[in-house]
Formats: C-alpha cells, sequence, structure tokens
C-alpha cells in the first residue's frame, strides 16, 4: 500500500496488524482452555480486491456451541460509504473523512481488526462479542475502533457489575472519561429499535479514534490493545464461574428466543454485518456470529415474577452497574 | 378519510377491505382444514395513527409448524418514503407519486391488505408466502400490489412446475403478458443477493398497478383478486400432496439452514418488513414470517449429488419451470 512518505504508519500498520494475529492466537488459546473440549478450526482467505483473512471457528464445544475468532487485514480503494457516514454524535474524532475527497484521487485505505462472537451451549454462560479494528488511508487519516459488549440470556446483577468494572478499569487506566462516554455509546449502538430493548447489558463501544485534547494517538493504541487484551481474562471467568450452573428445558428455550433477538439486531442493525453483506464479503466469516439455533414465537410474553421477566427489565439503556 | 368528490374509491375501498377480510376467512379454514389439527389464534389490534388489523396465527399444526395470515387496513399521513422509493424497473405504473407532494399537504393514505406466510413441519412441505394489498392516497393516486412464492426445502420438479403452471393460468386469464413480467419481478425481488441464490423458486410478484394499455383498474382489481383466491387451493395441494412423505433427520437438519436463509432475506432484504421496522408497526404481526426454529452452520456445503446439492441448483433466477 502506498503511504505518503512523512507518514510513519508502514511500521505502526504492520506493528498492529502483527500484534492483531498474535492476540487472536492468544485468545483462541485461551479460549480452548476454557472451553477443554473443542478446537478452533483455521481457515485463511483472500479478499479478491486485496487482502484477506484468517478465519477460526469453534463448534460442539463443551462450553462453546458455536463462535468464532476472526482477523482480517484487507486493502483498496476507500469505499464510498465511508464519506458519507455521519459519525457518531460522541465521536472526538478530530478529523474529517471529507479531507480524503475533494479533487483527488479515491485514497487507499488499510483496515485490519479482530473480530468474536461466542455462543455458548448453557443458557447460563452469557454471549459475547468483542471487536477491535484499525483504520487507515493513505493521505493520513486513521483511527482505532472497537468495544466488548455482553449478552447473558439470564441477567445476573454480580456479572454484569463485574463485567462492567473490568471494562472500567480498562479505560480509567487511561483516561477519566472513556468508561461513561463508550458505555453510552454502546448502549445505543447495541439496541434492538423495533423491540425497544437493548441486545444485553452492553458494555464499551468506540470509533474513529485518533487523538484528542488529553490523549495522543499511541495513547489511544494502547488503550485499545488493553481493550483487546482484557476480552479473555474477563470472558472465560464468566465462562468458568457459571459453565456448570444446571438449567432447564425453559432455560434452553428462553435461550433459543434471546440468539432470535440477536439474529434480528445482527442482520437489521449491525454496521459490521451491513457493510460486509453491501460490499461482498466473505459471507461466511461476516455471517458466523449467528448462533447454530435461534426460535421466534408469535407474541411471546415471559411469566409475571419470572427469571425472564426479570432480565427484560434489564434490557434498557443507562443502567450504572 | 377524506377523498376528492370525483373520486368512488369510498365504495370501492370498502369493497375491496370487506373482500380481504372474507379472503382471509376462507383461506384460514381452508388450512385448518389441511392441517386437520390446530386453529387459528386470532388477535385484533389499532394502530395508534390510523386502523388496525386482524391477526391470525397458527402453530403446531400436523402440517404447519408456525404461520399467519394476516388482514391490516391502516391509514393516516402518507409517510415520507413513499415519496421516494424508486419504482420497480418493469412496472407500468401511469403515475408519478410525486404528484401528492408539490406545494399540497401531505396526502392521507389508506392501505389495506392479507400477508401470509407459512412454516410446514414436514421438510417436503414447501414453505410460502402471499401477499395482496391496495393502496390510495386521497389524492386519486391507488395502486395494487401482491405475488405469491414459494421455498420448497427440497425442489421437486413437478411441484415446480404445477405451482408456476397455476400461477400462469390465473395470470393468463387476464392478460398474455403478466405471468412473463410478474415472474421475473418474483425472481428479481425474492433473491438473497449475499448468498447469490434465490430464496425459493420464485413465484409472481408485482407492484403499483393501476391501468395500463391493455387492461383498466377493474380489470387489473379482478385480476388482483383471483391471485389471492388462487392461494389456498395451490398451496392445500401441496400441502396433501407431500405432508405424510417420509423425511431423515438429515432432512431436517436440512430445512433448519433453508430457514436461516429465510430469516436472512426477511430481515435484510424484504421491503414489507423493513417498512414494519422502521415505522413502528406491529413487531409481532411483522416478524411472524419467522420460523419457528432455524440455524446457520458455518461453512455448510451440500455433498456432492446429494438432493440438498440438487435443490441449489434450482435457486437461480430465469428458470422456465
Amino acid at each position: 500500500m502506498e503511504v505518503k512518505k512523512e507518514d510513519t504508519s508502514i511500521s505502526s500498520v504492520n506493528a498492529i496488524t502483527e500484534w492483531l494475529k498474535t492476540l487472536q492466537d492468544n485468545i483462541c488459546k485461551s479460549l480452548e482452555e476454557a472451553d477443554g473440549q473443542s478446537k478452533f478450526e483455521e481457515e485463511n482467505w483472500i479478499r479478491e480486491e486485496g487482502g484477506g483473512g484468517r478465519s477460526r471457528v469453534i463448534k460442539n464445544g463443551a462450553v462453546i456451541e458455536k463462535g468464532g475468532v476472526m482477523f482480517s487485514a484487507v486493502h483498496g480503494k476507500a469505499p464510498d460509504f465511508l464519506f458519507k457516514e455521519k459519525e457518531h454524535s460522541a465521536s472526538k474524532a478530530p478529523f474529517s473523512l471529507g479531507e480524503g475527497r475533494g479533487d483527488e484521487a479515491v485514497p487507499n485505505f488499510y483496515a485490519t481488526g479482530v473480530s468474536i462472537v461466542l455462543h455458548p451451549q448453557n443458557p447460563m454462560v452469557p454471549i459475547v462479542h468483542m471487536n477491535i479494528r484499525y483504520f487507515e488511508m493513505n493521505n493520513g487519516v486513521k483511527w482505532l475502533g472497537g468495544g466488548i459488549d455482553l449478552t447473558p440470556h439470564y441477567v445476573v446483577e454480580e456479572d454484569a457489575k463485574y463485567f462492567h468494572n473490568e471494562l472500567k478499569k480498562v479505560c480509567d487506566k487511561h483516561s477519566a472519561k472513556y468508561y461513561a462516554e463508550f458505555k453510552k455509546w454502546a448502549d445505543d449502538y447495541f439496541f434492538i429499535n423495533h423491540r425497544k430493548e437493548t441486545r444485553g447489558i452492553g458494555g464499551i463501544f468506540f470509533d474513529r479514534l485518533n487523538e484528542n485534547e488529553e490523549m495522543s494517538f499511541e495513547n489511544n493504541l494502547a488503550f485499545w490493545k488493553d481493550v483487546g487484551s482484557a476480552f479473555a481474562p474477563i470472558y472465560t471467568a464468566l465462562m468458568n464461574k457459571n459453565k456448570n450452573l444446571p438449567f432447564t428445558e425453559e432455560n434452553k428455550k428462553w435461550q433459543l428466543i434471546r440468539r432470535g433477538r440477536y439474529v434480528e439486531f445482527n442482520l437489521v442493525y449491525d454496521k459490521g454485518t451491513k457493510f460486509g453483506l453491501e460490499t461482498n464479503g466473505r459471507i461466511e466469516s461476516i455471517l458466523m456470529s449467528l448462533p447454530a439455533m435461534a426460535s421466534w414465537e408469535y407474541n411471546f410474553v415471559p411469566q409475571k415474577n419470572s427469571a425472564e421477566e426479570k432480565t427484560l427489565s434489564f434490557l434498557k439503556k443507562g443502567i450504572n452497574w
């Protein structure tokens, strides 16, 4: 990829890309250990327009029923949608993408990231999602994005507090503002608008992070790496704590219904999925986020005072865990 | 609803609405007879902005696992999207919706229709969808739309020929051009672009039908009614023919995967679903089209020379059944 001379991103691109591949390795290793039964299967793929990826998928584990830890690094001419998309209101990205356009030729882009979705067997273990991504163009524009969010089939307050507190620690290490800002961003992003409910208990979400009044790009990169590194310890702790809990047929039925909601979010709202489907991405890698099995029941309403009803009461924005 | 004096649509609106309710009654009766076990459950709902509907849902039948026959009649201020949407290239609608705008106030609209999706238990019985709808505004604009399409889990050529031939007969009775035109429209519409496969074997699809060089509105209305009336005999014949066929666990697994594709189409592409989700429609009525259970398997590829592979080979546009 062509980069301006004064830009140091050749080295950082390579370093970031290598760091992400190592992260993928480490996360897969941690998850295999915690699962204790299944191993990831790897598939390397090439993108016609430039770049490719290393997909790792696990299925029929003792804890994880279906999931993926996907690495990709793609490049080429920057797609049109990048110059149209509105930035999130909470974004502090200090540049306009318009910089890349004007009378110049379309800039080249390079995008690399790791994406994870895990659907557990036991309904007492939450679904989890993590993504961190780095994006740059050869006009000097570059940014970091990412997030982790948790979708418990049954919201357990202790686990929710633990999850959010761990993310807060990662944020606080770098900025006193990030947790509040990125937690709100996750609440807003992981929202199933037609159901008027959040996908789960949220987490953190951020995009287009470069530098701002208190943080250099290098500082934000350190934060971003810490988000990636925090994933495995946080989630394997939740796996280990809950994987042996007993469950009923009713719990399983509810799990399938919650997975149906997960499918609704991913196919109707998720930007990564939309982007992938619209830009001729690798379908199997994009849709690895969908569960092995999901269900829809007409007009399902949980029983009064049930654990299911309690969970629904937690699926809203703005809860201070 | 306010209608211009020279417009006769008050009477036709009432007549069309009543005709649709009777159609819903008749279809439900036919399906209950053919199912032999389950009955439809009815729910009446009111739309805050005007109108409402009569939802009829069936589940756990001997033949139909989950399905709905939904009637609705809604009205109010015409939503913005109507003035933006591009017409299908094959459409011969002789008016521009822009007529309703300009410096005038936003016109009122009235829309009524019957929508059906049925997911059978036995994978040898196809999934079916039918919709007929009537739309008008108090500026004189009015049109008819609709379609029937079949999604066999296993494509059986004899059944596909029967299905298309029955639809051709309905079309040919009214216009020598309609079957070819509306069959192509269905091929184009019921297409899962990211999979590069059709949802099923298509059928017919049409929209914004008013009057054209060879057909008056009244003639098109007669055609439209015949489409609605054709649904029950065509589909109950397919139910009866296939409902007792034996099937294996492998067949059932494939059925769940095909249902996953059905979910993908409906959540990603279907205009009715999108419209409903974006305009705060009644979610349970909109998403009744989703199956009781669906599955996603990473990188699933059917075995060479299997019935599943043969079915995939039929999931493309332009097959002349």
